[in-house]
């Protein structure tokens, strides 16, 4: 029998290719099979365009498997556990064969990815290996040019608002509020309620060209906006 | 007047050198001058050693200047903070003549990093940049092969161990422990009170040659351990 392939997850970064580790890019100079998760299928992926400028400096461009397993943005939870049995039946069908395969996943594979799902499906088989990323909050704060946390203070990472959020304000010196665009009013009146002096930044597109840093919180939707809310003592 | 000089923080990721990114690595070829804290007259800088098998491969190695300044880790904080304005005159010295300084740090620099002491000093009079790092925790989740969130998940960094752990563990669904070494039992009773169904990883030296993964609290006092709490709903 041949030795089965690796399933490797690469955390991309939030957005600039430049901050992809080298580990990452040696790999994907190398590897034959790349996978990359897309929304929609008329939505190109963020995490492969930001692999692109190195993939297409190789001379073997032409000769690479890309794999672009749907994962629809939606709540059924049935039906997206058949998109991803799918997927990872598609990844499977290459280990198989003793082929490697790259998983890219925006950020880092172990913070709220879609990696996360393959990697439960495939590990009792696979060896799977993860190559860490930049998040996207560290990103966010070198561009606000602010520090996240110092000496004993607490950081808390919060993929969504709900009511677990005025708890979280009460032990929290610094929260990060992921893809905030979703519901800005009520995070907004949340936050604000909270009779302490603060630093609110908004980012929109970190790292990426069409980068926007707020002061206080993010009135445009983009997709990609995080929030950080540092409590002054 | 001649320019000024721009202060760059660099994050060197957790260990191996291979985790800098493709910006830091870039940087780091180019630049005059590196500076890089250390804790102890005696200790080698692990920031520097990170970053080591990079500028060694410079051409004009003899010619670069690394500042070694000492920042210990004592609890006096007019003492420390005489350090910090040290250092940072040492930097803003190089800014001043035009000369741009790399400040590297261990992990990301808005986690917990000296730089923020720099940072802060200088920001209002020169220009300064952040490159972001690979963070010890989001390595230490690669290295354990476990998601650290998913979905609606909240993750939890703290920096110490102190009365409020009790009360963050009441909200979070995952919580990184930096350093843990510091007093394992007391946190090991905290965390193990908790009646909930949890899994516990350690790791000590994460991604270098001594890396060491335990299911579990870690017995060793390594400086450099953190532990992954995952609650399971």
């Amino acid at each position: 029998m041949c030795r089965r392939g690796t399933l490797i997850g690469i955390g991309v970064g939030p957005g600039d290719t430049e901050l992809l580790t080298l580990k990452a890019a040696k790999l994907l100079e190398e590897i034959q099979v790349i996978c990359s998760p897309k929304s929609s299928k008329d939505k190109e992926s963020i995490a492969l365009s930001i692999v692109d400028p190195i993939i297409r400096e190789r001379e073997d461009y032409d000769e690479l498997t890309i794999l672009e397993p749907l994962f629809p943005m939606i709540e059924n939870k049935k039906k997206l556990e058949k998109y991803w049995d799918d997927a990872s039946q598609a990844i499977a069908d290459y280990l198989n064969k003793g082929i490697d395969v790259a998983f890219i996943t925006l950020g880092d594979p172990s913070i709220f990815s879609t990696f996360s799902y393959v990697q439960k499906r495939l590990k009792d088989n696979y060896t799977v290996k993860v190559i860490p990323g930049i998040t996207s909050f560290t990103a966010c704060a070198s561009a606000c040019d602010i520090p996240l946390v110092e000496k004993n203070q607490v950081l808390t990472v919060v993929p969504k608002i709900d009511d677990r959020l005025e708890d979280i304000m009460s032990y929290s010196d610094s929260i990060v509020l992921m893809k905030t665009s979703r519901n800005p009013e009520e995070l907004e009146k949340l936050i604000e309620s909270k009779n302490k002096e603060k630093i609110i930044y908004s980012v929109e597109n970190c790292t990426r060209d069409e980068e926007k840093v707020i002061e206080g919180f993010s009135k445009d939707k983009p997709y990609l906006t995080t929030t950080l809310v540092k409590f002054i003592d």
